[in-house]
């Protein structure tokens, strides 16, 4: 089988941009919101809700996949693409984010880390060669090298040492990479100190990947220091070759990364919002627990194509997800990733057609009606787009 | 608009019948299984889900309406047609067994009952004048007589008093019904005692009304009780009404009881048997919290054809089930639901090609494995299915 993974620049407006990517299991417009599956599985959806919605690529996490069901199951039928159901493209995630925020008495060493398996109690030792060996396994069109994701706030001395290390599993990563139908990306930290963040960046991208991931961002840094690291990470960043911003999923967060460039995001924002009884809209999140929309005959919201917005009143949502009825938690989950990535689609419009200045403001003006933030501002700004 | 409620039966085999109710929002197959909404929402199942495994009639329930979200939203909504978006024939029970299995400190007077809520420790008064009114707001095309359920086992005083009681709240549920476009339905009592339930059924059965329920079984009485209830039952009941065997959903119960000239059933057990991880087939429940299906590529079940059995392996579901994942309950209720929905049809097939006792015999090989306990035996000879 040969290597099919490329990417192309369809238009540019000011440093946004929208391509397509084309992968094993299908091309891929961006930018584009990628929905979570930390087991194997977008929580409450079918592969047919996310096809029909215009879900792209679908995230899986190694750390869960390697604890249940293991590995060797999923590659016995048919990697994540024959196990799930879901044909289009997946990504994998190295399993380093889930180390670090879910592992318990876990030990980073050079050789990798060591951590409690959370289900069992069981010690586990993930290398950057493991999780390759594992991401092969599951068969992801694209898979991630082993990171660490620092936490927020981090010393200098540890930032720098975690960066260092990062770069030296990279390279580990790339030598134990043989399926090369399977994408590699490399994940660029350096937390938000400028001088760590392009060094991390310009060493990552020292490599000739396929792709690029901005890690260690939206961990809790104020938002003005996520929109500068994007903002210099972007700028180092090749133009012809796609860029992951990981862990972003609020949708003026996403309004001002891909006015810098970014042209990839996930997050599990959506799908956990929609399960505490959260809508999104441009105006900002409608809370279904409380009464407020008992008894509004009007859907969640009228620009919205998805089956739940097609179908249901927010009267009757009200009551599904007052009552803890599973439909509305499903169909909040289903309209909020449906919101995302029609706001990609948005986007992607509005940057081929030289609009995004005009969108982002548009944007700007339902979502924070008449009291911008800064860091938005600044962002778009730095991206070209003047209002 | 012209009352339209109309029982044809197509063809007979023994007592088995195979027949087509006119609803006003649409036609019916009997016999049927109907699924339970008891929220106004059968759990994590959408209409058009509903609508593609074949539902028909579904149920919702008065007690819970009544509680949340009360029935003037469902009114002003346009009913349960409108406010859950399920367009086809809808069922509403009386909230009298709710009453009984849910209520606290509940108070049984002639005028009605008197209930503690449950959600909130308000005292409500139910009586079978309000619970009309409030099915009548709610709209559904069959809507059920007030009616006390007694536990099993209780004195054969208590069950006359009750039974007759349950008959003077029919004569007043008459009495205030006042939308005739939406079928209202008396419940015969009795218990297991082989005279009262005669005297009940022969008195609910004196009124003409369009159809006519067998109540207070499947409440932990034998099986052999339950069998010889129904048989009496059916014997009396009149032929040109649908009957209606409430709370029964068990696959073997259902084809007893179709062979003895029941036409409706309705239970929880499909989707709360899904939800907690068990899959209907022929063959008994698959048990997919346990291990057993773990590497396994085939479908639940080959001859059904349920959106879960097209797409998903049960190595698959157990890997959901097993992380408590939401889609794997999902699929689980929905197909439970399909495959009561296709006995249903499979035993109307059987009855119009007068092979009911044949098809009765190979779903009991499947099902019992050579050890058919005496009581299923025993419903089929009282039907006529002679194998």
């Amino acid at each position: 089988m040969p290597y099919v993974f490329e990417f192309h620049i369809k238009a540019e407006d000011g440093r946004a941009r929208t391509g397509l990517l084309i992968t094993p299991h299908g091309p891929v417009h961006t930018p584009l919101f990628m929905p979570v599956g930390t087991q194997a599985t977008v929580k409450s959806l079918t592969p047919a809700e996310l096809a029909a919605i215009g879900s792209q690529v679908v995230l899986a996490n190694t750390y869960h996949l390697l604890l249940r069901p293991g590995p060797q199951i999923i590659a016995n039928l048919g990697g994540l693409h024959g196990f799930t159901a879901y044909a289009g493209p997946w990504l994998t995630d190295s399993g380093g984010f889930q180390v670090m925020s879910l592992g318990h008495r876990r030990t980073i060493q050079e050789s990798g880390v060591t951590f409690q398996n959370h289900l069992n109690g069981d010690l586990i030792h993930l290398s950057p060669e493991r999780s390759i060996a594992i991401q092969e396994q599951l068969g992801a069109d694209i898979i991630m090298a082993l990171d660490e994701c620092p936490p927020y706030p981090s010393s200098s001395r540890y930032q720098q040492d975690s960066a260092e290390r990062t770069l030296r599993w990279l390279e580990r990563s790339m030598e134990a990479h043989t399926q090369h139908r399977q994408a590699l990306f490399g994940i660029a930290q350096g937390g938000t100190d400028p001088a760590l963040r392009r060094w991390s960046t310009e060493q990552t991208t020292a490599f000739d990947l396929p792709g690029y991931a901005i890690g260690g961002l939206a961990v809790g840094e104020p938002k003005e220091a996520t929109i500068s690291a994007v903002a210099l990470s972007t700028a180092i960043m090749p133009e012809d070759r796609p860029r992951y911003l990981m862990g972003v999923g609020h949708p003026e967060d996403l309004v001002a990364a891909i006015g810098l460039g970014v042209d990839m995001f996930d997050c599990v924002y959506p799908t956990r919002t929609g399960r505490f009884g959260y809508a999104l809209t441009d105006q900002g999140r409608l809370n279904f627990k409380s009464a407020a929309h008992k008894n509004q005959d009007q859907s969640i919201d009228p620009d919205c194509d998805c089956y739940a917005c097609r179908t249901f009143s927010r009267a009757y949502l009200t009551h599904l997800v007052r009552s803890g009825e599973i439909l509305g938690l499903r169909m909040l989950s289903l309209h909020n990733l449906r919101y995302l990535h029609r706001l990609g689609e948005r986007a992607s419009k509005a940057i081929a057609t030289g609009q995004y200045a005009y969108f982002a403001q548009t944007f700007s003006e339902a979502r924070f009606a008449g009291t911008t933030p800064a860091w938005f501002q600044e962002a778009l700004l730095a991206g070209g787009h003047r209002g």
